[in-house]
């Protein structure tokens, strides 16, 4: 992704409408927000994502209303300030706070979900989009810009197929987010690990795919498909080192120069400006900087937060938890307010039947993609795995297909990037892609959104209970595959210790578990070699509350 | 101050040379200021702002050297960068951190140094500059830029006032950093309080008083002088209350909710995004942002800082501190990068003689101006306070001329704003205006910032020494004033408790003391009224490390 830093805010760069007050204006509705979200926290349905998305929609009516649409550019989603601002801390916090640990000892499953679960509902989306349009022209005959778009396709397979793919990308990309608030890190520590790092890897992916739909040629042929597959490699493989790489050197300048001796301020410095630093340093070599700064983020808890004072620990974990939290606030209540920027609704408002058809039918294809992704990989993993008690659970595989039925700010700003210059467009059919797109993103979160909270209470009610009651049987997959991977864990500590009753044997996991083995001997010469150069303690991430 | 948003970024915002480098380029720089700094900390010369002033100019020349001068528009100062995201942080941390008992207790001394001091400054600057012109149109007979001001003063006599009051009010503002990192707040309590108000209440009072010279008509009558000062007392009065409102309103938020019980980091981004606000917000009034800013950051020292958890007091604490100080470092390392910025000097390479004569005329004005505001000042408050423990001291007044003498950003930020439009210019005189601002602030900086920490050493040396025999007799008006405080705050929290020997009488210190009558009236008002409502518990601002 190249970052076009050259409107870095079309929200503050709006010369006419007093841009002072559009500042204040987010800055107060955030803070709005965050009061009010605390207040609807007991709530069954309501979540931060969804509160944060009602207050910008509110919002714009409001400023609609009393203005006459003149304003409206306020409203107007910026792409430049959604990769520059507010990702990164977002996804550096994601990797800072990650149970190391969990993610790591299912980085397999997690990798199918992420990327290969990633192109499948990529693959449904845009080869779904190509048949529709002949489908959709046959039940709205007569539409123009449906025709056009059909005779596009036909005519010329190539650009329609462009175009389905981008937007394939574009609606690959899940926002995890809503789920997550609402899923427990302590009390399903698998499913919240699956969860989280498939949104991870599902964000990397899809905005990679993007980049690449958009570099190569629109014809698919071997060769493009060699091209691609290689550019994906290299790109991740790139990305994940130098983000590792500049987390690796921050550990180290930290601990050779003993900061906190002097100022706790300069060490807390230094570690949020080498983290920002390795975000854009991947932009500038054109890597992946989500990629990049996450494993950043996991380098950094692992090894540079372990060599500064006890002050800058609680400071760090909070600030960029806190940057997290204000930066999803913000992004949500955006995208609120974006959905009612006028320019776009009045330029398809001459085809309500067209938006609505192609909006619903880019649903459907959501929906169906998802499940098809998620069930697939599920099944392929059960595959794999033999023992019963490795195995994803039916609801389990309802709960991630759940969590990525939502699409949010990073479909939004794809679509921008793609279908807009610089937040403006007068094209007809790129005003259809931009609006059905919020639309879906609207719909997913604040449908799906105010579902979530009773849907994972419903799905993991029993298997609540039965942690509980510590029934081995009834806990299916969940809690078994982590219990399973810290006995591993403590068994391997100590080599050769006693075995329980009802595990295999050591030897045996080390052949039937590729990613505990790999743990083991990772964690071997992350105590013999990585720990004397770069410090750090414990395996566990920053712990929740330090002082509590 | 109008904030103009539109060019948020100028650093940012530059479409041919690549943007990410920049942003790259400057993480990494300000990244490497820190290390460097901190590796210079124990050297008898160097300080941080001189490291990062020096880093400056050497990437700058080295920038121009590698690109023959092509993309020398990075270096590019930006007056709104400054303004809206590298100034509110150090304001408000300077709130947050100072040590309020201190503060409050000399307040009268601070405001006269800060506004009455500020003002004999800008008077003897602007009009030497008016006088000085013909006196070196003398010298520099021929020189054709001068004979145009000259002319301009002559024939106009009302324009080159106007220009001569600008300017005074431009290099009345001075940067105290320098010194403030050098003194301890430990060791010199009032000393530091001192230079440290009267730095911030000198910054709100130049930035002001540029704002009323740019509003009023250029000819000075009674009418135009009684408005100046209505419109004075009217932007002090209500920008420090709009600052003492929302900090309440954050105190009272936090209070009520209590947001700790759920989430840390909810109670912190409140906080960041409150005192934003608060400076948003006096913008959007046209008041000063600086006052509310720091007035909101002294507000929720003493009282919202006291309703949170503990680990969001640690968090805040060093978040605040920490962006400060990148700001700071941010802005040292612009001035010193945008100082090369080629652009000016080869308008102004034509007249090298100009150049020198009006820059070292300026700096002699910068020096008498300072020079008289401060010993004109010390000696009114001298004249005020009778007994001899209460006066401030030669070395004492040395030091705090010392102080002021640095010039920094706010110069370099109002010279932009006068005499450029979006950071460029190409008339010869504005251009000169522009660089003898930035030679000013450059040798002010480096030759007076590199003497500073020897020169403070040497004047606070005996001091030193002497408050550790403990002679009451020779640690002049320092410590004295402070215990006086303290030992006044310990007598009125036991009124009618034991008078020390050689003290006066409590009756007779709250005549004599008007500053500490209105404390001692505070606290009661505080006890009674405001903390049932608001919280808070100690008198003290956050400690300097809550764990160690």
């Amino acid at each position: 992704m190249s970052l076009k830093l050259d409107s870095v805010s079309t929200l503050l760069n709006e010369p006419d409408a007093a841009p002072v007050h559009s500042v204040t204006l987010f800055v107060a509705l955030v803070s709005a927000c965050i009061v009010i979200g605390h207040l609807l926290q007991k709530t069954r349905w309501m979540n931060q994502s969804v509160t944060a998305l009602a207050f910008g929609l509110c919002t714009a009516t409001v400023i609609i209303l009393t203005t006459n649409g003149k304003i409206s550019d306020i409203l107007l989603f910026d792409e430049d300030l959604f990769f520059i601002c507010l990702l990164p801390p977002i996804i550096f916090n994601a990797g800072f706070q990650v149970k190391k640990k969990q993610f790591f000892q299912n980085f397999i499953i997690i990798n199918l979900f992420g990327v290969v679960g990633t192109l499948i509902s990529f693959g449904i989306i845009s080869i779904g989009i190509s048949q529709s349009q002949g489908l959709l022209c046959y039940f709205l005959f007569g539409n123009k810009i449906l025709i056009i778009i059909f005779m596009c396709w036909w005519s010329c397979p190539g650009f329609a197929c462009y175009l389905a793919r981008s937007l394939g990308a574009i609606l690959s990309a899940t926002d995890t987010v809503c789920t997550l608030q609402v899923l427990n890190q302590e009390d399903t520590p698998l499913l919240y690990s699956l969860v989280f790092g498939e949104g991870v890897v599902n964000d990397a992916t899809s905005i990679v795919l993007f980049n690449a739909i958009q570099k190569f040629s629109v014809h698919v042929t071997p060769d493009t498909v060699m091209q691609f597959t290689g550019s994906f490699l290299y790109l991740f493989s790139l990305s994940t080192l130098l983000g590792i790489a500049v987390g690796l050197m921050s550990a180290y300048i930290i601990r050779k120069l003993y900061f906190g001796r002097h100022s706790t301020d300069r060490e807390v410095a230094l570690m949020i400006l080498m983290a920002y630093l390795s975000y854009v340093m991947a932009d500038l070599f054109q890597l992946s900087g989500i990629l990049t700064v996450f494993f950043c983020g996991i380098v950094m808890s692992h090894y540079t937060w372990h060599n500064i004072t006890e002050s800058s620990r609680v400071t760090t974990k909070h600030t960029f938890a806190t940057l997290s939290f204000i930066s999803e606030t913000f992004i949500f209540l955006y995208v609120g307010m974006d959905a009612l920027d006028m320019e776009k609704w009045k330029i398809v408002k001459g085809s309500p039947g067209t938006s609505v058809a192609v909006s619903s039918t880019l649903l459907g294809l959501v929906l169906v993609g998802r499940a098809a992704s998620v069930f697939s990989v599920s099944f392929l993993s059960n595959l794999a795995n033999d023992s019963p008690i490795d195995k994803i659970g039916f609801k389990q595989q309802v709960t991630i297909w759940w969590a990525g039925l939502m699409r949010g700010a990073v479909s939004v700003a794809l679509a921008y990037n793609k279908f807009t210059s610089s937040g403006h467009t007068q094209r007809p059919k790129n005003a259809i892609m931009i609006t059905s797109t919020i639309t879906i993103v609207l719909f997913s979160n604040v449908v799906f959104g105010l579902l979530t909270k009773p849907l994972v209470r419903l799905m993991l009610q029993p298997r609540e209970e039965s942690s509980e009651i510590s029934s081995p049987k009834s806990s299916s997959a969940l809690l078994p595959l982590l219990a399973n991977g810290q006995d591993l864990a403590s068994e391997l500590d100590s080599v050769g210790g006693g075995i329980s009753i009802r595990r295999p044997s050591s030897l045996t996991m080390l052949i039937t578990k590729p990613t505990s083995t790999v743990h083991y001997y990772w964690r071997k010469f992350d105590n013999a070699v990585m720990r004397p150069i770069f410090g750090g303690g414990g395996e566990e991430s920053p712990p929740n509350d330090i002082l509590h």
